[in-house]
């Protein structure tokens, strides 16, 4: 079909694919990757394996969820619900809240912050 | 496993499952779901099934397109990519962009702004 002849301009688009994109080291020791980072906004995805977590911290900026495959738990503030493929959960700013794998596959989501975090998250 | 005894707090969790999200009705004609509207940044789901678009139009606010499913090209100025299932397609404000789905299955994305949007979109 015509439209897959695709023509490239002289700018680059800014594509990232996830399984290029670098690993970033973190304290829970999970897969995250850093997909977009603004003035505005920050994107990254994240991987956690069968028992793997994000333990609970405070972040202090608006945060969404989108899953992404999987399912897994979200608690925030002091309630959990499991979660699953193409859910989207929102995560109001400076409220503590952790992610888990209880289950036995990978439990992949795109972690959306905006506007920009200002003030470092805060490990609890 | 202990954990999938969720434990639910006094307030409910924000969650949205895509299948539940209504459509919003739109010039393309096309399935767009509203996830996330808040001060700001605005999420939306959108599938294009084969032959289908969002027609090229200016957004004047910084985009990224996340893919959830399939394959389609995006257009952002004068550069054409085919882009698939988990790539982050980074579409600046105010530059002309189009998506189109030329294959033969269905395409899924995530469409996330930020800031908030607070003129209009300008169709081409």
């Amino acid at each position: 079909m015509e439209l897959w002849n695709i023509k490239k301009g002289m700018n680059e688009m800014k594509i990232v694919e996830v399984k290029y994109a670098p690993e970033k080291p973190n304290p829970n020791n999970v897969s995250v990757r850093v997909l977009y980072d603004t003035e505005h906004a920050h994107a990254a995805h994240i991987e956690l394996k069968p028992g793997e977590s994000i333990k609970k911290h405070i972040t202090p900026t608006n945060v969404f969820f989108y899953i992404l495959d999987g399912k897994g738990v979200v608690e925030i503030g002091d309630e959990q619900q499991e979660v699953s493929k193409d859910m989207l959960i929102d995560s109001p700013a400076n409220i503590p809240h952790r992610l888990l794998n209880p289950g036995d596959e990978v439990f992949r989501l795109l972690v959306v912050k905006a506007p920009r975090q200002t003030a470092p998250t805060r490990l609890l």
